[in-house]
């Protein structure tokens, strides 16, 4: 049986475009993966194989015409069923929502099509992207959460049944499951890339997160999403970065790390705190640990009220004509969001960018990246939580861009990341680091 | 005794430039006009003669050296005591902020001294810009309220100690006292002047507003004035207009206007009613009636949420530690304030771009302008109020660039003003729009 579903997208583009390989197939090998490994993982909503396959040969036509091809020709994607689709359904993880079919696709996924991609089917979601779990298992053991929101997206990719996927962050939904699962995930800095036809849980904390089992690969699916779009008034024109350029060369001058543990270590389990002891060892005079300020302790609060509020604009429509068909955990939630007063939320707001002021002069004057838990363990056994997203919500909320680095293992064998988090539009560099980090503690 | 006070800001500039008269014989004769009107008026909160005069000396002085002057080298201007300035002190209105003496100009006073302009001094605003009043009476008829918030910029410019002086609005403080004072005042786009170092009351809705004695001198401010900031967020780079040009030329087609009595026109006073009924008639088959969408009419609950809400926040400090120095209408005020939710504040703030959306559609499908009252009638008696701003809330809450006009007369004898409204950034065609209008209607 072929190996192509486990290579990696940047190859498997690469040999598509040279014809060493077809889309078809790249595609066929994936499909064969889902059918040996779904059963157990369960990381789709929805997957036409046929359809995928007419996407592949399409693909394989197109470049056998002789036109240009993407950067993507070929290669599947799988995509978080929060972002739209205009061939397949898009059911934001809710039975309010079920048979919902958007009639354009979301502004990720026409980049997606644009530079070549084959869009390979629908990741399952939690409901509405928040925390009540979907059918997905992890896939290093089916007996835990792989993780969530972006479920679906974080198992495929782990399970070999696409070389990437999108999912998204308003608190933890990338760099969680990423860990959990073992993969790479970014989440990007906030307005980087286009947020337009994917469902809006909190405008100013909702990220698309990208996942992949390389860095090199997230750096080419930042080169295919991040841009300017009408669409996200969050999203503003900026030159072009060459995340993949960047993203693999040396450092000029060997990395620091910032090691924070943040006031939310007593919650890291001691088999995590272990591992990064062992972990800080390694790296010596290259990390340093660094304390938050007292200010910064309160942005956890700050997150909840913005997040919370803008969570309950979201789902007004659903609180107020389908209450019934939301979860407990999803409506107490919304009680929670409703209660926040215009004050408040406009007070946590306002904090944010002396948040971001006081990170980026951190940066600026000692730090490459910011190194912290990409969650308090490895995943929780059972699949009715989908774990807690509290190591990432500080970064989220400063919008700075953070990646799971899919480094350690904890005692029960499963995934440990390591987050990696950099100052805003840092990304590319975010990612060099990580790369340095990698190869720095290789053998 | 010279009536260089009753010049404009374009002619005074002109003659200043050429050396036929100085910035000290202007600066004197406005200075000798506020000694004999300012008695009965009270627009000025801070006036340091002597000081005036050094500036206009200094202005003398540098243009006598042969280098190049800017737009407004010499010329006067007056500040609301809500934006601040480096040299003179900045009390807001309020008791509580009573000998706040910033250390930096805001961005508009720099902007104005960088053209040359000579810091008059600073004008009485109500308290911190919201409703309860200061010391300014009417020009017209000191019985009656100059309107607010802006109420010393407004009567300063009528009374004619000064060409030009700077308000703002975040109802209907700018368009509302120029009606009632009977000068020319404009609030532009939001975002097309920056609000840095101005007492922020609500992001969303606070405007800098202008006020000048003619639509030229408003024009010659907005080149001044408009621009890129970084200390506002709601500025953005962009090409520079050449308001001068644009609002002096003849409109390439005769403008058509739209009169929207909207929702409130029950409370306009019947002796306005006749005015606008006479104005309409008289401009033929240049103006029609259109009616305001069901939706719009709640758009000034909307309003009122949001920028009482950020009101809230603003005065968070106040409220919680000096409550007694703030006046029981602004204490309610802020209660209301406090107990608006995030949900329904965000709610608000979502259908602005729709009420935008909708506008910019009527403005390219059919009329130059909006033509609308910009207040129930003439200043009412007393001085306990400053009158409704509530004509003016909705384009205030759109962000469109609104005029008045001081085209009319009420039965009593004060000034009655036409409120025309643009598109966003149509500001210079505003103008040009305003300028047609005026000369249309005269003899």
């Amino acid at each position: 049986m072929s190996d192509l579903h486990w290579r990696s997208a940047t190859e498997l583009a690469q040999r598509i475009r040279d014809g060493v390989v077809s889309s078809v197939d790249v595609v066929e090998a994936c499909l064969a993966r889902i059918r040996d490994a779904d059963a157990d993982v369960q990381a789709w909503t929805f997957l036409d194989p046929d359809y995928a396959i007419v996407q592949a040969r399409a693909a394989d036509d197109y470049r056998l015409s002789g036109q240009p091809v993407g950067a993507l020709h070929g290669v599947p994607v799988g995509i978080k069923d929060i972002i739209d689709t205009a061939d397949m359904p898009t059911e934001n993880g809710s039975p309010l929502h079920a048979g919902r079919t958007p009639s354009r696709d979301a502004a990720v996924v026409a980049r997606l099509r644009g530079a070549g991609a084959v869009i390979m089917g629908k990741t399952v979601t939690t409901e509405f992207a928040t925390r009540h779990p979907g059918k997905t298992r992890n896939p290093h053991n089916p007996t835990h959460t792989p993780g969530g929101s972006s479920s679906g997206s974080a198992a495929a990719v782990a399970a070999g049944m696409v070389p990437l996927a999108l999912g998204s962050q308003t608190g933890g939904s990338t760099i969680r499951p990423a860990s959990y699962c073992g993969v790479y995930g970014l989440k990007p800095t906030h307005g980087l890339i286009s947020r337009h036809g994917m469902w809006e849980l909190s405008r100013t904390v909702d990220h698309v997160g990208l996942f992949a089992r390389s860095l090199e690969d997230l750096a080419l699916l930042m080169e295919e999403l991040a841009g300017h779009d009408e669409g996200d008034p969050d999203t503003r024109p900026r030159a072009r970065v060459p995340y993949r350029v960047v993203a693999a060369e040396e450092p000029p001058l060997p990395p620091m790390l910032g090691f924070m543990k943040t006031p939310l270590w007593d919650r890291v389990d001691a088999d995590a705190k272990g591992a990064f002891a062992e972990l800080t060892e390694r790296l010596g005079d290259r990390v340093e640990e660094v304390e938050l300020s007292v200010a910064t302790a309160e942005a956890w609060r700050w997150h909840e009220a913005i997040s919370g509020a803008e969570m309950a604009l979201s789902l007004r429509r659903e609180w107020e004509t389908g209450r019934d068909g939301l979860s407990p955990e999803l409506r107490a939630r919304i009680e929670r969001g409703r209660a926040v007063s215009a004050v408040e939320y406009l007070y946590a707001r306002a904090r944010v960018p002396e948040l971001v002021a006081a990170f980026t002069e951190l940066f600026e004057q000692r730090y490459d990246a910011i190194l912290t838990p990409s969650a308090f363990g490895t995943a929780p056994v059972g699949l009715e939580s989908t774990g807690d997203p509290a190591m990432c919500a500080l970064w989220t909320l400063c919008g700075m861009p953070a990646v799971n680095v899919p480094l350690m293992q904890g005692a029960n064998g499963l995934p440990l990341g390591v987050q990696l988090v950099g100052p805003r539009h840092g990304d590319a560099r975010l990612l060099r680091t990580a790369r340095w980090l990698v190869g720095s503690l290789s053998p």
